[in-house]
């Protein structure tokens, strides 16, 4: 080892030894007859210290050549700080520099390597290697090692065994959009990479193997919204033998065995919560539950006053916004553009003001005296001092607007504080979903989910209405998991296919070898998938699943620092049997 | 959960216990008022018992008609069987079955479910599925998660961190072929499937992670040799401010941190041999040390007799087949035969008895008298009763052809013994490897590997003798890992790339932004790299790495199970903005 310790370990209690640290200069202070550098490495800073008269000429002349990031090696004698910095911990001591190896030079880097760094999100992105060295995206990496350790260690101490999937499978024409790799030695064929390894872990349960993991990269060629990459990670998982319960327990043991191995947090247990519930009290199927903020229907006390807006409308709900009576105009005014906005897309938004002195003041006073107000704030549970904000219109569109809302509220009022974790399970998930464009069902998880024994007979009835033995984790209002238990009957798979308006052919084409695989005995089983990238990013704290990546793509699917996707030889075209397109769009 | 116990766990202590188990059918066996069923999970296999007139005649009429492979569940009460059956850990006992209930009928297998199958590998390989469900496939697929556990265990303990690189990258002409990935984004333009992450971890040391691991799919579209898979796995590593002294005793410690904790076995310490050493006298670079019959060279005591063959060889060079002195006249013509194969290519093959009487016989008794022969017994340090086995010809080829000869009479010996370990570390590998195609040096590991220190005066004068810092672990003959000690700073490598005949715009063009990583400090670093399926069939010991992968392509790189890869629709490829050409081969 070119070191003896690390920049991050040396105390008080080593004083007096000889040390040689190796890392990168971070500074360097020349005042005249005194030079410090703090060199850095992944495990902390350690101040170097030389002075005129008592430090080798020499040396000391190459500590002040040093450049910012220079790498070197330096030996001597770790000493008492005359003046200590308590917020390192390294801070007591210093090393008295006797020799000095340049390891390798630098040229300066295009941007400080700081917290308060000066470089812009392209040039970092650009330059990843150097920014991976700033403190805060080192310790992002660290946290994700970390949690994939303990992820790996709970299922591992659950009897799960780790199974590889393979990378180089077979493109599937539901879903979204796969990636294909042309196949040289099969002309005219393509693998896909997977965008889930949900049949191999089907078929897993189907050999035998009851409880499976993998920490996998998963595939996906989307028009990437902000803050998707095409290649992402996921914490996949398949239990055999079980029912919904027993997933749910040992994935709430998971969450909670992160929470408390990675962040010390306790989580006593994680709520459960129906779809429809959610959807009824948050518009939202993945509520942020870190604050109330409930909607309230006020069809009841809202309609029949002569207000066309709410008469004519499907639903009136609102939220009470607690201690906000005292907003100004300004205030409101935002939150109606807010709403406003085509991304959510309300026409308007209802307020009513109850004062700290128990009078009202509403945007549609002209219809609602005080005792009418009055009937809204009790149905909210409203207190003097509240600000109540209502919308109305169809059912389904207005829950998501305030939802919307709600959300908004939510940050501006400091509500959603992101060291505050709320777990929380969504139930009882619909098993199909209506589809306008091709005027059918779909399913809403996928074809293999379950339906509620008890919701069966409501197959022909009323499928809409079927529930799903389907189950969402979600944390803090971000879904982060979400899984089923399987059909593994073929009855029950022939009706599911009957029902999503595939024909025998059509199910066989598409799903044939997992069927067929169905036949040899498959067992009752389930699982989930959790999105480890977003995962890492709620557990950081951080929005982002960027800074959770070495080595991220940006939303045109590109990595910019080593600049790929890029052109290929025709030679490496011919090969394969394929050729670029001439009109291209 | 459907079950109480596994099918592998209950023992006499449990006997009176009420229990449900789930699982295969293995065999029922009805003999008249008496039916037992063997009951098989991953965890082991259980016996159920029924009896007419004592058990529930439906129950009985239920078991009567299982099925191979029928998924049950059984509830019942622990009891202490009759025969006990000593050679299954759950053989103490049976369950005395209440209750059957039949979770999901089979198909019959198209093979048996046992350790000797009826099925042939290609139906196997076709319904991978079940052949998984076969103790031993089960077994090999647990060593490997074995493996992967505790190679995480020993290198998180040592303050690696595990840093996942992209697997959407860009194409490198150097090398093997990679596979590539069209992006329908940038279209016309491909990622490709990474060959390793080397460039990815080199730029994880620029950026100070210091101690990074992997263990990482990997890709390669080569024609497929017998055992090869397109995709594979690695232990992928690399260390900073280390030697390569470091680097050995950190990964010797892997693997024999390996050996105890998943084979039970102590290994003292791996010897080191030069790669010098190692083609003098194994000649190969990977030699199978679980036994000796070392290369003796005999041009002093073997030329110069008439024996115009030898004369005129530039080496003749012979090893010692301890007690084969006996070997029929037919045994040694079938060792003829074998080094004159095409594969082996030697022209023929020259013996000596070393009879035990202290006499001698040999197939050039015309040019070589008894005193003539004792001068060759003495030289190969032989006994009364071996057999010395003589190959002549140009140096290195008749090496090559002697390792062959040495391995196969290693295997009828019975010297290569699966259960026993050999590790070995082949240090000081050859810089550059001359080509005579191209008449030029490569570079044997990769261009961005050291030289020596001292051996870089050698690398104007005689490049060929210039040794790297590049190491081979080998096992058993086979090496299951490399790596080298990198190159990191800038006036070496562009001596390294004229060296290797590269103009400063092609290495620009090959390796540039790595080269640009370099020059804003790159510490000292290196690395290896194990092939996790090799080393998992080894210690398995076994020889194919297929029966360590969940589910592999066959040779022709198809996966026959998924039928993969296979056509995909005209759109998709339209959305690619690719064609696939018509006149394909």
């Amino acid at each position: 080892m070119l070191r003896t310790h690390t920049c991050g370990e040396l105390r008080m209690s080593n004083v007096n030894e000889q040390v040689t640290l190796t890392g990168w200069v971070q500074r360097v202070r020349d005042k005249g007859s005194l030079v410090w550098i703090d060199l850095r490495d992944r495990y902390g800073i350690t101040q170097l210290f030389l002075e005129e008269g008592k430090s080798n000429p020499e040396v000391l002349e190459q500590a002040r050549n040093c450049g910012r990031e220079f790498v070197v090696s330096a030996s001597g004698t770790v000493t008492e700080r005359q003046s200590k910095n308590d917020k390192m911990p390294t801070g007591d001591i210093e090393i008295k520099v006797e020799k000095l190896e340049l390891l390798n030079a630098s040229k300066t880097p295009p941007f400080t390597i700081e917290e308060e760094t000066d470089g812009g999100d392209d040039l970092r992105m650009k330059y990843r290697y150097l920014d991976l060295r700033r403190a805060s995206v080192r310790q992002n990496l660290q946290l994700r090692h970390k949690m994939a350790q303990q992820t790996r260690l709970y299922l591992d101490g659950q009897n799960f065994i780790e199974v590889e999937t393979p990378v180089l499978i077979k493109s599937t024409p539901e879903g979204a959009r796969d990636f294909v790799v042309p196949s040289r030695m099969n002309q005219g064929e393509f693998y896909a990479l997977p965008q889930s390894p949900q049949t191999f872990k089907q078929l897993l349960m189907v050999s035998g193997f009851d409880r499976y993991y993998q920490i996998v990269k998963c595939f996906r060629d989307e028009d990437l919204r902000a803050d998707r990459q095409p290649e992402f990670t996921q914490i996949d998982c398949e239990m055999s033998f079980i029912e919904q319960e027993d997933i749910l327990n040992m994935f709430e043991g998971l969450v909670r065995h992160l929470f408390k191995q990675v962040k010390g947090i306790d989580i006593a247990s994680v709520p459960r919560m129906t779809y429809d519930h959610a959807m009824k009290y948050y518009g939202s199927d993945k509520p942020d539950t870190r604050f109330e903020m409930k909607f309230v229907e006020l069809n009841d006390v809202a309609k029949g006053k002569g207000f066309s807006i709410f008469d004519g409308a499907e639903l009136v709900v609102g939220i009470c916004a607690s201690g906000c009576a005292s907003y100004t105009r300004k205030q409101i005014d935002e939150l109606t553009e807010f709403v406003k906005r085509p991304q959510v897309g309300a026409k308007g938004l209802v307020y009513a003001r109850y004062n700290e002195d128990g009078t009202f003041k509403s945007s549609v006073d002209k219809f609602y005296d005080e005792s009418a107000l009055r009937l809204w704030a009790t149905a909210m549970d409203a207190k003097p001092g509240d600000l109540l904000l209502i919308l109305s219109g169809p059912e389904e569109k207005t829950r998501k607007q305030l939802s919307e809302l709600r959300l908004h509220l939510g940050n501006q009022l400091g509500l959603r504080d992101k060291n505050k974790f709320s777990p929380l399970w969504v139930l009882d998930f619909p098993l199909f979903e209506w589809d306008e464009e091709t005027q059918r069902y779909h399913a809403k998880h996928h074809p293999f989910t379950s339906p509620k024994r008890e919701d069966i007979p409501l197959l022909d009835s009323d499928p809409g209405k079927v529930r799903a033995n389907a189950y969402d984790m979600v944390l803090n209002g971000t879904e982060i998991g979400g899984g089923s238990i399987r059909i593994h009957d073929k009855a029950t798979q022939q009706l599911m296919f009957k029902k999503l308006g595939f024909t025998d052919e059509e199910a066989k084409k598409q799903f044939g070898f997992l069927m067929e695989a169905f036949e040899y005995g498959a067992p009752p089983h389930g699982g989930i998938a959790f999105g480890f990238d977003r995962l890492c990013s709620l557990f950081g704290g951080v929005d982002s699943i960027r800074d959770f990546i070495a080595f991220p793509k940006n939303n045109a699917g590109r990595d910019v620092m080593i600049d790929s996707p890029s052109t290929i030889a025709e030679s490496q075209l011919d090969e394969l049997g394929i050729a670029v397109k001439e009109n291209r769009s």
